[in-house]
């Protein structure tokens, strides 16, 4: 087998001191692929990059509508979010409208992802709990759908034991992902992800596959194609809570709202849907690194697939070739998409 | 250009879910190769892997004699370390020896390397200084060389600056890089390290070269040969100064004493010297990763060349073929050597 291109280069003093391997596949919602770059057939975990598929029920089900959540609780029920506070409050008042706390959730403590709000929560001599690890919204979410299935009486006993494969609430979860990509997770290479949550390895078509159907509704039921519109609405009126200071996802949807749907996974994985060209996305970077490969090649995607102001081409400019500067602030090398890479996206 | 082969691999629920290319050099202090895995001959950007190089003219010069440097000063001059209290202390004494403080460090601040030092830091309302960089340390070391060069009276002065390729401090470290490697650095790419002072591009297989150099004294002038027995001792008597809690440098040379001599550099560069077999090693990492990438080559590396007490092996296999758990504590994968780094080893 092939080994996948180098997508994304890092230079120091001219040189290039490192680089990124991995694979895209951009399509349409009839599975037409218009980028094929690299091994697309690859099964991969798509970790937290689907966590708007897993989150279909949420809305489909009639939760959402029913607990009355907002954009932003709807928002961070598809987040990787930074454990900021207003995250965290947020997810705290997401089990609130179901009765529950932060002792039902079964993701698992971590500190914050932001460096900042690290260091706020220990200055305030504070450890951190479930609602600071990342996927607090998302877990938060099945709660609420656990709500629809079960009703309020009883909940936190129907509620116990969620993240295992065979709970009621993760059968639904787990049907929405297959519906979307199509694939049979029966029979895929089945892990745990970080959060607990059983995690299947997926062909990268497929999930690209998925995220055009989001963008389109096409390919998807009535239900889910209206749950996909909703998800996309609440994520572009509150991209603060799908990660939140600093992070792509929410400067690239602060500044080009509905236009992108763009979501992170762990291990180099980025899943987006494009409204306006119909199209899916999906990347998978060889060697797991988000921040400074995943992210540098879904930038050049964005900057390739869409028409840009120059203000957002400017933005993305930013994250594809990045200036890379030392603790003292002296430039030091750059960070940017290979010439492989634009010249497939051209 | 073939790419460089897998050497590690990351599994998820028993699929490879990410991978590191790299490549690695073995050599002996006559450059005979005792193994080249991947492109060794290509020149990379060292970093921290060469710091006990850059601290050769520290002892040949005197310097460290004639101020009485401890053995954990003298470690403290070949670190990346943590930012524990205890490195931070450290640093500041060794410049106390010259008369400085920390204000004559070019390094530049950051938070420290450990999380908890991170922590307990905020917790207690303060900021990080340039003590605090995993580099000061070496910056102090050459505060002490520059005491030597030029004398006690207006050393501040003297020393202002000392980061640029041109001053007397940095010329004399890079001429100890070159005489060790026997690379051209007059002729290398160059780059500005994080800390400020320059780097050089060199092959994989002369930094190789350069640690079979330190573990026998062949090749190296008398005065750089002795200076070379000094760094690999006080490193091995005081480990902790060289990273810090929890790190590979410090667990293994704990072990291991003065078996290996190891330094990790930033991008996924590794360095050793094993005197008992005579042998330099030099890894580098394709896509830059240290912790989860450089490490298990090095573990790896390790294992196959020395022989090894039981509680050693299990912690050298503790590091090459690793139980990876999530926020839950629930095993979810492991992190392990690649069947292809494992018979190139064998």
């Amino acid at each position: 087998m092939n080994p996948n291109p180098v997508l994304v280069e890092v230079l120091r003093g001219g040189a290039v001191e490192s680089m990124h391997r991995g694979a895209v596949a951009i399509v349409d919602a009839d599975g037409r692929g218009m980028l094929a770059l690299g091994d697309v057939s690859r099964a991969v975990f798509p970790r937290s990059a689907v966590k708007l598929l897993q989150a279909l029920p949420l809305v489909a089900s009639g939760a959402a509508d029913a607990l009355k959540l907002t954009d932003e609780e709807v928002a961070l029920a598809c987040a990787s979010h930074n454990g900021e506070p207003a995250h965290v409050a947020t997810a705290r008042g997401m089990l609130a409208k179901v009765g529950l706390d932060a002792d039902a959730l079964e993701c698992g403590a971590h500190w914050p992802g932001l460096d900042t709000a690290t260091r706020e929560l220990a200055a305030q001599g504070q450890a951190p709990g479930p609602l600071h690890n990342n996927c607090s919204g998302k877990h938060a979410g099945f709660a609420c759908l656990a709500c629809a299935l079960h009703g309020r009486d009883g909940l936190r006993g129907f509620f116990g034991g969620y993240v295992g494969p065979g709970h009621a609430v993760m059968r639904e979860v787990t049907a929405a992902l297959q519906a979307a990509t199509g694939a049979d997770l029966a029979h895929a290479p089945a892990g745990i992800d970080g959060c607990s949550i059983p995690t299947y390895a997926i062909p990268i078509d497929r999930l690209a596959l998925a995220f055009a159907r989001v963008a389109t509704g096409q390919g998807l039921s009535a239900d889910h194609a209206r749950a996909a519109r909703r998800l996309r609405q609440a994520i572009a009126r509150a991209p603060f809570m799908v990660a939140g200071t600093g992070r792509f996802d929410t400067r690239v949807m602060q500044a080009l709202g509905e236009r992108v749907c763009c979501k992170v996974g762990a291990e180099g994985v980025y899943c987006a849907a494009l409204p306006e060209r119909g199209l899916g996305v999906a990347i998978k970077m060889d060697d797991g690194n988000n921040a400074r490969a995943a992210d540098v090649v879904m930038a050049a995607v964005i900057e390739a697939l869409l028409n840009l102001g120059s203000d957002e081409a400017a933005l993305l400019r930013g994250l594809s070739a990045a200036t890379l500067r030392n603790w003292r602030g002296t430039e030091v090398g750059q960070l940017r998409a290979s010439k492989e890479l634009r010249g497939a996206l051209a």
